[in-house]
Order: C-alpha cells, then structure tokens, then sequence
C-alpha cells in the first residue's frame, strides 16, 4: 500500500485530499498535529486526544532523547509503549530544539555538539544518530537532522545550512536504508528544504532533497520571526516544484488562519504548540479570531468560549467560570482553554477536509478569513 | 423527605450506612467531598468527578467571596450554574481560611475583621453575613462561622474559641431560619464543634451546639497540626454526644487510614485536599500506602500506579511515564495522578459502604489498615 493516497485536488484552488497510511492508523489529508515535545501534548492526556478524533500526535526527538533517554523508551517498547497512544506518531529530528535551545553549539560537517538546556552536558548529534534515535522511537513518520537558518540570515548562512541539510539528508538517507529492520514496522523518512527567504536557494535546496528521495518533503526554516508575508513567499518558492504524489509539511505553522491559507497552497500537513500554549495564557480561538479570556469583558458573560463549537468545554463552561479559573492560574482552567484550542484545530482541519471534498474550498478560506478578520485576507 | 436516612449500623462496630437527600441529587453516606476550594477541584474538570461518580463536592465561601466575587456567581444563578455542576456543593464557611490565610485578623463578639490574603482590602465577616453569603452561592449543606482554635491552644483560648462558636452558631441559626426564601430549594445548615483538646471542652461544645440544633454535626478544629492520635481522642469525647439520627462530618480528615479509622467511629462525611495535593506533587495512593512517584525506582516501572485500581490512569499509564512527566512537572502528569488519587478517595468511600453493607467493616477496617502499614493498626 502506499505511504500517500491522494484523492483529490479543489476545483477552486490548489487545496488537496488525500490520505497518509501508517503502522498505527490512516490519517486523512490536510491534518494538524497535536505537539506532545516531551511525550504529551500539555495540559492534556491521550483521552482527550482521542475523544477530539485527532488520528496523530508530534512528539520531540531532541527532549526525548534528553529526558527520559532511550533506554527507558526502548524498555518500554518504543514511543507508543511509553506513552499510551497507539494512533500514529510523527517525531521533529530536534534540529530545531537544537539551535532554538541550545547554548554552546558547534556546527561541523560531521554533526552538531551542543550543550543540554537542561544540565549543560554535551551531546553530539550526527545524521546518523538522529536517525538511529528515531527508529529506537519507533515513530510513524519521522524527520532528519537539518540545519535551520536564524531570521534574519545573511546569504552565505543561508546557503551554508542549505548546503548542510542536503549532505546530512543524504546521509539520513542512507543510514535509514542501509537500518530498516525487517521485523519492524514501516517507517516513513522526511525531506526538509531550508534556504530561508531567499528564492533561489529554496528552490536549490528542493531540487537537492527531492534528488535524495523521501517519503514526504517538509519545509523547514519558517515561523522563525519572519513576517507572515515572508512566510508565504518562502512556501511560494518551493511549491511549484513539490511532486504531486507526496505529502507536504509546512513545519511549525501556525495560526488557523495561517492554516487555511496554505491548505489553499497545496500543503497537507501543519503542527504548532500554539493552542496548547495559547491556551496557558487564556488566549481562546473562534471563528470570530482570538479572544483574551483574562478580560475584564468577560467577567459575566455566561456564553461559551465559541458559539460555534461543540467540544465539551463549550457545552458546559462559560467564559465567566473560565476567565475566574485563569485569573487563579488554576490548572483547570489553563487546560479547559488548551482543549477547547486544540479541538478547534483539529476540528478546523475536518471541516477544510469537507470544504474540499465539496470542491468549495477557495469560497470556505475567503469566509473564513473575512469572519476571522485575518490580515491574510488582503494578502 | 428527611435529610438524612440511617439505613443501618454495623453489627462488628459503630460503622453507619446513610443517605443524604439533597436538592441536587442523593449522596450515600460515608461518604468523601472533593476539595474545589475556588469553584474547582485542583487539575479536574466536573467530567472527571463525573466520571468517578462523585456525587459531591466541597468549596470554600472565604475564596470564592473574594474571587470572582458574589455578584458574578449571583447572576450565574449560584454556584452551581456558576461551575456548571448539578450535583451536590457543601460550602465551608470560611472560618478554617480566616484563621489560617489571613493577617491582621480582629475577632469581637460582633465577628471577624482580616484582610484579604489577595489583596489586603479589609473585610469584615459576621455569623449573618457569612449565612446570607452562601444562601447566595445556593450550596446545599453549609457550615457557620466559627473560630477554629490553634495548635498548640491554651485552655483559655480555646474556652473562648467555644465561647464565640457556640454565639456564633445560634446567631447563624436565627439568621438562617428568618431569611429562608420559601422559592429556593432547601439548603442545610450545619453546627461545628470547637473545644481543641480538652475533653470537657469538647463536651460542653457539642452540648451547647446540640441545643441549639443543627441538620447535621461536625469536628472542627481537627488536622490543625495535633497528633493523630489526638486527633482521634478529640473525635472520641465528640463522638458518645452526637445524636444518631444526623449526619456526622470530621471536618479536613484525612488520609485514607484515618478516613477507614473514623468511619469505624461513627463518621459519616469527609473532606480533604489531600488527594489533589499531594497528586501535584507526584505522590499517589494505593492499597499499599503511598508511593513517591518522583522516586527513581519506578523509571522502568511499566506496571500501573495501583494493580488493584480500575481508574483510567491506571489502566493506560504506567508509573514510568508518570514519573517521566512528573519529573518535567508537566501539568499532564500532575493531573493524572491527582485524578487516579480522588478515585482512589472516592472508591475507597464505595468499598467502605459495601463491607458495611455486609455487616464486616470491622474486618474490611482491619484488612485495610495491615496492608495499608497504617500506624492507626497499632493505636
């Protein structure tokens, strides 16, 4: 069976259906990934997840592999095991974490040395190894160690990290397929195209990867402080050149109407800890934008966070009751506004899939910019 | 329909089985309140206590006047709709929070003068006052306000700590009995035993409360710091007193081998944040006493916190991932052992009225506290 079924492009635009088969389950396209970096998604428990209908959760090799170590894991038989979830899993290389995190780092051609933000040990990482940690994880799709440039980022970085990520995708490459144990379940190696916001270079470092060959193609080095318009370039650069058969990552991205807009580009898959950090800080999603449940507005409004939404927290609580819980930093409440934006991505993610099987897409992203009063809708 | 109904004593020992009908549903006696101090149970949803089938729970009429305030939960229609709980609420008066949270507190026969331990606003809390407060809020049973005496307490201070808890008591009475409003649904009103711990205190206290005559009795000024065994000696002067036909409530007790002890006394109701906090600190309960999750001990521990427990945490997560999450002080972690240890309360509650039931509580007590290594075996 292949790893990607696509079923279908929008009349209307570029937005497409389809399907990603794994060892733990069928994802259909355009999916969000929950982000669970240190093996949960916080403030929530796998119930919640599964109750939501979210078919997948990302985790974090970086911190995994800091905290608890593999050995715990393998102990646990794999990733899965050790977490309780048996629906699919995607796992980031920590490429990312490692520069994002990390102090002290020294980037060779064989790899990268960095300091633990956690006990300041030294920790080497290499193509090789990265990959290696990823298969002990026993994760459904996973991704190789890149080098992501800073924003802003001079020419030469820039094509620097590009000229990196290639040779270390190729070595991620061969390790991967020289590695595959026959008795374990198939695993799925990412692509990731750098090149930052220069157009050439992220045209450069797709030719390079998609020469390589992988399971799906990500693109990497974004959100990273660009503007939103930056943003859209980088992905504009890169996607005339994706191959239609394979699954395209927009890694880290972003805010639902940031989703919607590049669902309508052609990507397929999304993950941010936005909700889950949004909702720590009060910060609720509706269809009518962002609202800050801290203010003093709020205080006797006795409606649900969105009228719109069926998730439990919007049938039962009110924004009073939740606004009084996050005033007291009561866990409870950070965590009711984490489910309440968590659903309100995966269930944005349904109603884009229905919206395309409906050939209506291009019609559902200009309602749902207008209503969200997205600075995209000028775009 | 009478409040309370004494549906037998245990033929083995003063063990009772009951039920208290309230406007909000019958809770089977013994039985335990969840804490939710400020409208909710610390890291739980009323889903959770829902699903444990809790049919109780306990708030705390000092933080909730204080935050968000009576005007807020007033045109919420009361606590209830304020939290979105149908079931049963016993409001504590506040007293215990006056006495324990606040500085610069003036006591007069006329009632208490603090200062807010939010935000140092003087406040002022008369026996009335307090009364009116929670015909406010709706709660179903409350307590009135009283002086909960320190330990360790000179005899005088704890003679004048009776002295206003009894004034104050009958005060609470004749206001409760003039305001009820014939619209509301009937709410219960509690007197609360003082005397520390001298015996003839204790004694005259239940007297004069007695006299007075409440819908329910409880021990007060219990878990202030005294030793248990003082603290089962204070419930033993209380206990010969107390009427048969009332429900009996020890107030802030316990840990579970206490709970077992005192239903074996005669104790009907209980409360305590005891589960909750010592769940955000990763100690969980179980049948053999309490484990340190935190300890490294259970890093490879793939087993469940409690081989006997049926909770949802214990059938899908295993004490290493606890204490991987725990040890990053992921809210996820702290959440599911708080939530494994209130079922752990509120079952060990069930367990308690089925060996009742069969008339072999004494056993059941003496089973529980051997393999529990409770020193109250020893007592």
């Amino acid at each position: 069976m292949n790893f990607f079924k696509l079923i279908k492009i929008d009349n209307t635009c570029q937005a497409r259906l389809g399907t990603v088969h794994t060892p733990h389950g069928e994802v259909p396209t355009p999916f969000f990934m929950p982000v669970g970096t240190t093996g949960t998604v916080k403030t929530l428990n796998f119930e919640d997840l599964r109750q939501m209908n979210s078919p997948i959760v990302l985790s974090n090799t970086y911190h995994l592999f800091l905290r608890p170590g593999l050995k715990i894991i393998e102990a646990a038989g794999g990733l899965h095991g050790f977490m309780g979830w048996e629906r699919a899993i995607l796992t980031d290389s920590g490429g990312y974490q490692v520069f994002s995190l990390t102090k002290l780092r020294k980037l060779t051609d064989e790899g990268v040395k960095f300091k633990s933000h956690i006990d300041g040990s030294s920790q080497f990482f290499t193509p090789e190894e990265v990959v290696r940690i990823q298969q002990v994880l026993g994760s459904d799709m996973f991704m190789p160690l890149d080098v992501c440039a800073p924003y802003p980022c001079g020419r030469r970085e820039a094509e620097k990290s590009v000229e990196w990520t290639t040779a270390w995708a190729r070595r991620s490459r061969d390790y991967f397929d020289s590695h595959q144990s026959q008795s374990r379940k198939k695993q799925r190696l990412f692509g990731i195209i750098q090149g930052a916001t220069y157009q050439d270079l992220r045209e450069r470092s797709a030719r390079e990867i998609l020469d390589i060959g992988f399971d799906g193609y990500a693109i990497g080095g974004v959100s990273v402080g660009e503007t939103v318009k930056e943003m859209f370039e980088a992905l504009g650069h890169v996607m005339p050149v994706l191959p239609e058969n394979k699954p395209r990552y927009f890694m880290g991205i972003g805010l639902p109407d940031q989703i919607v807009q590049a669902v309508g580009e052609g990507i397929d898959m999304f993950d941010t800890c936005i909700p889950t950090r949004y909702g720590r800080h009060a910060s609720a999603f509706t269809n009518r934008g962002k609202i800050i449940l801290r203010n003093s507005e709020f205080a006797e409004d006795f409606g649900p966070i969105d009228a719109d939404c069926d998730c439990f927290v919007c049938k039962n609580y009110t924004r009073s009751y939740l606004r009084h819980l996050a005033g007291l930093k009561e866990i409870t409440g950070l965590r009711l506004i984490s489910y309440h934006n968590v659903y309100f991505y995966v269930n944005l993610m349904r109603r884009i899939r229905e919206a395309i099987e409906a050939d209506r897409y291009a019609e559902f992203r200009q309602e749902f910019l207008r209503k969200y009063k997205s600075e995209l809708a000028e775009l």
